[in-house]
């Protein structure tokens, strides 16, 4: 495998595409937009997915699974999800198919037309709103804490691998909750949830904050969501937390008996993080060697490359790496050997570099007879001769601080690229030239919409835990007075 | 919540309906066919997942993931698959939606059409072997070994939850090999997985063995299955492992270059086990007073309930639990305290035994004060006195009684229900009364089809490790000369 990357510098785009095919993550498929996620990149996904899992159930949350379809009529029952969702979605109009009149093949069999068509779930809410109409009767039932792992479609027009597909892999909260303020604390906690994740495991340091009106989910009296900036610095939305307010328990007739014998409609929230994520891994930290993997997300950690000339050396060296390897395996470190015969040590190298593989270990004869290794990092790219003595517990060491040095690489990059701007000149400049603008915005979505068609950046979130900045200011567009600055950039 | 369960002895259909609603398992939904799979027995799932996803991988396999749709063109590709499975699918024909003419609510927008019809996958063999053309050039790119876990639609008409549903979560193995031999040990060793699972985690005593030809898998030359015996004397197939040949490889193309030099087509194997598993487990242990979970699969395996009529009494008991429950948490044991205060503890005995755990512990202030604990099994519904002083280790050894006391109880009602049987008559008595049959049959298609129409009992399997009895004999219904017997029986 030679590894033609495009470089980052050259076209960016084109960079990431060559890494989501050559690293083996992901392919097209021969469905328009909808796309066959590899071994290798689903393995990163199951990872993501464990994690994340574990933190909604140490968060008291429950998986569920609800159905594939929605009735149409669902659909217009909340009249902003309507705007939102019942546009480009794939239908369901007919349940058989039949061999063709003229034997060739088979066509849709017209006395198999549906009395109502079917909408594949872009997103759950309706139907799952009324189930829970079924599930909610009285303050006791209440709160219902519910996620579900499903694949869900929208038939975006155009494509790009993770990052916008027809198809797509996510969760779904759901959550009723008896009181208006127990559902914005769920909002909330939901995302901080997946700011911790994108922290701690994803290796992104993003920013939390509101939406602004105009980019809230439709049917959301509030979106709170966690950005974060891509090397060319234009944003990502990684993960969205929606108070819903009452609209989808009204919209489905949700009430429920309270403790004093009275009658509420339920409170809601829904959030989601999507294969999107994938996206934001490999754009984040990746270099024009291939992909960087954060340790906690790597499917292998470590790839041992015997270096031998004769059967005899091989079989030494591979008896010593499977003596470590094991010990390692006992530090949750997972190990591969790569004792391919046909290929090369340099080329084995580029190609797991090019997969991301955080630590890549070399041994030859003369370091076996000295008993020590090759080892070289993935994100800095570095090597050191080190002892095969204690690797294991050195190699777990190494782990977390590439773990950490990859988060302080992307934070210390964010920091260099979040930039207060106060004239609508500057603005202009520095948006081309990828940064985050901290900006006073007079809070109207006219103002908003206008500045994205002046410039393509949008209000990424209203900062509310980095970047806070409350003071008395000007809109950057319009002049008119502002109370705090928000987050503009262009984003994917 | 009063049981209210109908018994087997009644009505053993409605019975299993009770069980699957009231134990909170799964419910119909607002779309037909279509089924919620509510958390607890999402939990079940999840488990099943789990065990299963590690034996995968155990054998080597990766997961990855597919479109859910399939161009109709792809369906009729293999010759026999279109028989099966292009009839009764979701078909997707539009991509859009507007809002009526009317005003009211949205319609189909006819100018969305699309050009070619999507089919929602009913099963995946098409749309992963046109993925494979790709990823297959040499012997060296072989075996692949990939699971899906994946959402499938199959448009029945009359379904029944979990046993038979439109849409079910399962997963699929679609593996691909140089050799004939190496698909067939494939083949093998994934039935045998499946064998192993079902016996070890879901306490069900299978009867592994091969299909009949006319109840292969549409495009295989071989299908392998697991049988499990439900109370009523019917059978469910709950896995099925398929020799598909050259067959998929010849429909889409897919050659390799051997090592010397030639050009071979690609044999192929898939496998599956679904949602449907849950219905077996459901079907297989219960019994009237509801669910009986192998502990193996139990989401929760012990449930304590404190006995107490002070707030004193509540608190010493309910502390005492949580120093018992912390115990048993480091031996891997689940507990749930029922610390539900508007409920008594008859009611909550109830609801437990009706969700199937395994173990049930009360405590009152006498047991507190003498350091007992009454310990009820839900297997047997006996209960003992047990000392507190390890009772965390006195319930892992109880858990892995009961799992093997399910099994066995299960293994030794199969086979009291396995007979061999020689004459029509006695034939046509005994698969009313609910026995598997084992028969002499005459190897035709046609032998079977007519003992279908008149019994409605089909050929489970040609057993292979359990009731195997390779003798001469004559069929069961022709009379003409036989080698071995097979398994006869009404089927789920």
């Amino acid at each position: 495998m030679a590894k033609e990357l495009t470089g980052r510098a050259e076209n960016y785009s084109q960079w990431y595409n060559d890494i989501v095919n050559k690293a083996g993550l992901a392919e097209n498929s021969a469905v328009r937009g909808c796309m066959v996620i590899k071994p290798y990149g689903y393995a990163i996904w199951e990872k993501m997915h464990e994690a994340l899992d574990k933190m909604f159930k140490e968060t008291g949350h429950q998986n569920a699974y609800f159905p594939l379809f929605i009735p149409k009529s669902f659909l217009s029952r909340e009249a902003e999800h309507v705007e939102g969702f019942a546009k480009e979605c794939a239908v369901v109009t007919h349940h058989r198919l039949m061999v063709s009149p003229d034997g060739n093949g088979v066509v849709v069999d017209p006395d198999a037309k549906l009395e109502e068509e079917l909408v594949v779930r872009p997103t759950s809410e309706t139907i799952i709103w009324n189930t829970y109409k079924n599930w909610i009767k009285s303050y006791r039932d209440l709160p219902i804490l519910v996620n579900q792992w499903a694949n869900v479609v929208r038939w975006e027009m155009r494509t790009r691998l993770f990052l916008r597909t027809a198809e797509f892999l996510w969760q779904e909260g759901h959550t009723a909750h008896a009181t208006r303020e127990e559902a914005i604390e769920e909002t909330f906690k939901m995302v901080n949830v997946y700011a911790k994740f994108a922290r701690e495991y994803m290796a992104l340091p993003v920013i939390v904050g509101h939406k602004s009106e105009g980019e809230r989910f439709a049917g959301a009296l509030d979106t709170l969501c966690i950005e974060a900036m891509m090397q060319d610095g234009k944003a990502l939305q990684a993960g969205t937390s929606h108070f819903l307010g009452q609209n989808f328990a009204k919209a489905f007739e949700v009430q429920y008996a309270t403790a004093d014998g009275g009658l509420e409609y339920v409170w809601a929230t829904s959030w989601g993080v999507s294969t999107r994520l994938m996206g934001a891994l490999i754009m984040a930290h990746s270099d024009d060697n291939g992909l960087v993997l954060p340790p906690k997300l790597a499917p292998i950690h470590v790839v041992m490359v015997p270096i031998f000339k004769s059967a005899e050396e091989h079989s030494a060296i591979v008896a010593r790496m499977e003596e470590i390897k094991k010990e390692a395996e006992a530090l949750g470190i997972s190990v591969t050997i790569d004792d391919r015969d046909n290929l090369r040590p340099g080329f084995k190298f580029a190609e797991w570099e090019l997969k991301g593989v955080p630590v890549r270990i070399a041994m030859g004869p003369r370091d076996l007879a000295a008993g020590m290794a090759e080892v070289a990092r993935r994100d800095t790219l570095t090597k050191e001769s080190l002892p095969q003595e204690g690797l294991a517990q050195t190699l777990r060491n190494l782990l977390d601080e590439i773990q950490d040095n990859i988060y302080r690489k992307a934070l210390s990059f964010r920091d260099e690229h979040v930039i207060k701007v106060d004239t609508w000149e500057e603005f202009k400049e520095k948006i081309e030239e990828g940064y985050f603008l901290l900006c006073h915005w007079d809070g109207t979505a006219e103002t908003e919409a206008r500045i994205q068609e002046e410039t393509k950046a949008t209000i990424r979130c209203i900062p509310i835990d980095s970047y806070v900045v409350e003071e008395e200011g000007k809109c950057i567009y319009t002049g008119k007075p502002s109370q705090r600055r928000v987050v503009f950039a262009k984003a994917y």
